[in-house]
């Protein structure tokens, strides 16, 4: 692990740099494939899946007895730990509706907003040896708190043409209304075109492998929405000289296994902190099953110190994390000022994992510094927001003069009639 | 006007059709304007100012002589009505902000969200005949009310390398940082990247023609966020018998006065509202200035009867219209199932322009169907939502053994390791 101590500003940008992902020798597999969905609707799925799933499906949904027998597979105490965590996420995220809020601009114009579900969101859930039933969760929730009409699933099928006893279990308690065995760009183009069997949705929302990301980019140019741009996922911790090496190891590794490309870097105004960090990350990394993939993260990981508080905060903001664990006397100072993060877990007994599981909080999070533009996925995501406007012939005679000039000094006559042939009405 | 009576579900999609626009052959010349002004900065933008302006530039920065002898030149009047608008759009976005609501999830498990500025963001304002002052203020407002710290504004220069009076006013009204007489791709290109002069910004807002919308485009491929994807402004206006004939034709006319691409649609439950709109319409349209462009698009217009307040209801929820005009008996009935629509007028005196300039709602809205997914522009659009959480060592016990069972079916054993440590640690 890299130790850096006290680097200048005009280094920051090294430091915080992200492993650059170019998807665009993608773009010519994801057309080819969007064109043949487009055009051969299940028939090309099918001859996908056999080609990158190695099965041959004649029925893309999953069936009632295939939930249900997957179901009686879960043991109950996962099937209890799940109901906790969909339990939380579902009063965190009910808590995010928005009130309406009716201003009267002036009297007589009333002016308010209003959210509305989207129609139909597709959810991606990656398959492969770790079945990401928490994702499920975190998308398939929400989505039906907003009201969504039509939540569809989509998942590889194995090579016998399964799917993960836990997402099925997953989808069925939060009330995914379609399930499809269907994976990679085909899924994607599936949702983005609609096939004989599959719906297309207003929104895709999702994990996947570099083959999803560039099809859900490719998505966006036939006018469907997505949650947010991908990147791999990163970990910020931030202690002063009070913070656990032990904790912090470990969530440094929690976010190690993720993958190679996982970003990991420990921050500190106690430069002791960084070899105590760095000595149990080396123990705890010893026994992990995915220490091959948490190595190779953690040999591109820093442990920075600094001396000042204020550098800190401003080398966070710079960094703008994912994921930022923080355990510091003045714990204040680093929340108030913070400006750009995914989510924030605080003080020695929040690990990130409380997070990706079941504090109630999301894990589909903006990665890639995208966290200075970009909301994770909250309630909002599954819904857009309407303004509603309603003017009394009080109010247009106190906002018609001023509309009239404007327009016609934006030569727009039409617009400012729009206006003159009310006024005229009321002064008849 | 093609008149259109009782249409059949399955033609829908026809009528709500909106033109197909395809900017991938401007990709190449997106693509060597962003390579040249990365690569060489200012002197890229003055050699495209010089090309595509046909003015030589020495200093792109708007002068503070400059805005001074604008500000100078603007009418009191005008800057009245502009002073009005800006207090109702300040009021409404204002009332937008997010109150933190802390939830407890579980005992000791504290959740909660909090809106942060995006901290640069870039406002784009097209130059041309028409200057679009108004949204100066739809993005600039709530830009400031966010708290974001750098706004920084571009806009084309006219030959003799000015900008319009009311522009210069607007922004500085509004608290824009900078201005830079910079426009088209070049201007995208620049706050991408960065320039000499400009700053690389983290978003991008505002309108522009087919090289802006394809610069936007291009921009989120380098990591930036924009407001949202582009297309052809569009109205929809439902009335039934009561609606008022004139004032109907005079609101599609301020929509049709636009562009000729511009899409305008008429839907009633009284057929004989029909031809009276229509009279209207072609009354009102003679007078305009510009009549040539609003008959391109009325031509291309539609006005359509259904016997059931439910087809209408579904018919506008299919189009998702970008503005849409109410009048009607049984409004609740419209408003309380609309689904789908980017800012709705209601009433008889609540024409567009309202909303286009002072209401107090913004005109930055999804079009070509973006409504069925995107919100317009609000205070979210300049802020990003980030999750805290914050649990305390008795929280940890009661969801860690979850986030055990869930991380171990995952296949994530560090994710596990984070917690079992600190129960540990608790237990001892």
């Amino acid at each position: 692990m890299e130790k850096i101590i006290n680097p200048e500003r005009r280094s920051w940008s090294q430091i915080t740099k992200r492993p650059e992902v170019d998807n665009s020798d993608l773009r010519g597999i994801v057309e080819g494939v969007f064109a043949d969905v487009r055009a051969q609707g299940d028939s090309a799925l099918k001859l996908y899946t056999e080609k990158f799933d190695k099965v041959v499906l004649e029925n893309f949904v999953a069936s009632k007895e295939e939930v249900e027998t997957a179901i009686s597979r879960v043991s109950s105490d996962l099937k209890a730990a799940i109901e906790l965590a969909a339990s939380n996420i579902e009063k965190f995220h009910a808590s995010q509706a928005l009130a309406i809020n009716e201003v009267e601009t002036v009297a007589g114009v009333k002016c308010w907003q209003e959210a509305r579900p989207i129609e139909k969101v597709g959810i991606y859930i990656p398959g492969g040896t770790a079945p990401l039933f928490s994702t499920v969760l975190m998308l398939a929730i929400p989505a039906k708190i907003a009201g969504c009409k039509e939540i569809i699933l989509c998942t590889p099928p194995n090579q016998e043409g399964k799917v993960a006893n836990e997402i099925l279990y997953a989808a069925q308690l939060t009330g995914v209304d379609r399930i499809f065995k269907v994976g990679g760009i085909q899924a994607i183009a599936a949702l983005t075109f609609g096939t004989e069997s599959i719906s297309k949705v207003d929104k895709i929302f999702g994990p996947g492998n570099q083959y999803v990301t560039a099809a859900k980019q490719a998505a966006t140019q036939y006018g469907l929405a997505i949650d947010m741009p991908a990147g791999p996922s990163e970990l910020l911790v931030m202690s002063d000289a009070n913070g656990n090496p032990a904790f912090i190891a470990s969530d440094l590794l929690s976010q190690a296994e993720h993958g190679a490309d996982s970003q990991v870097i420990f921050v500190t105004n106690d430069q002791a902190m960084l070899s105590k960090v760095e000595t149990q990350v080396e123990k705890q990394i010893e026994v992990l099953p995915r220490r091959d993939i948490a190595k190779l993260a953690i040999a591109n990981s820093r442990l920075v110190s600094f001396e000042s508080d204020q550098d800190i905060l401003d080398f966070i903001n710079a960094y703008g994390p994912e994921h930022y664990i923080l355990s510091a006397e003045n714990e204040e100072f680093f929340l108030k000022n913070l400006i750009s993060a995914g989510s924030v877990f605080i003080g020695n007994y929040t690990p990130e994992s409380a997070g990706d599981y079941a504090s109630g909080t999301n894990h589909t999070l903006p990665t890639n510094g995208y966290a200075k533009a970009y909301s994770g996925v909250n309630l909002d995501s599954f819904t857009k927001k309407i303004t509603f406007q309603k003017i009394t012939s009080q109010g247009i005679q106190a906002i018609g003069p001023a509309i009239e000039l404007m327009a016609e000094a934006e030569g727009l006559q039409a617009h400012k009639n729009a206006v003159t042939l009310r006024l005229a009405e009321l002064n008849k």
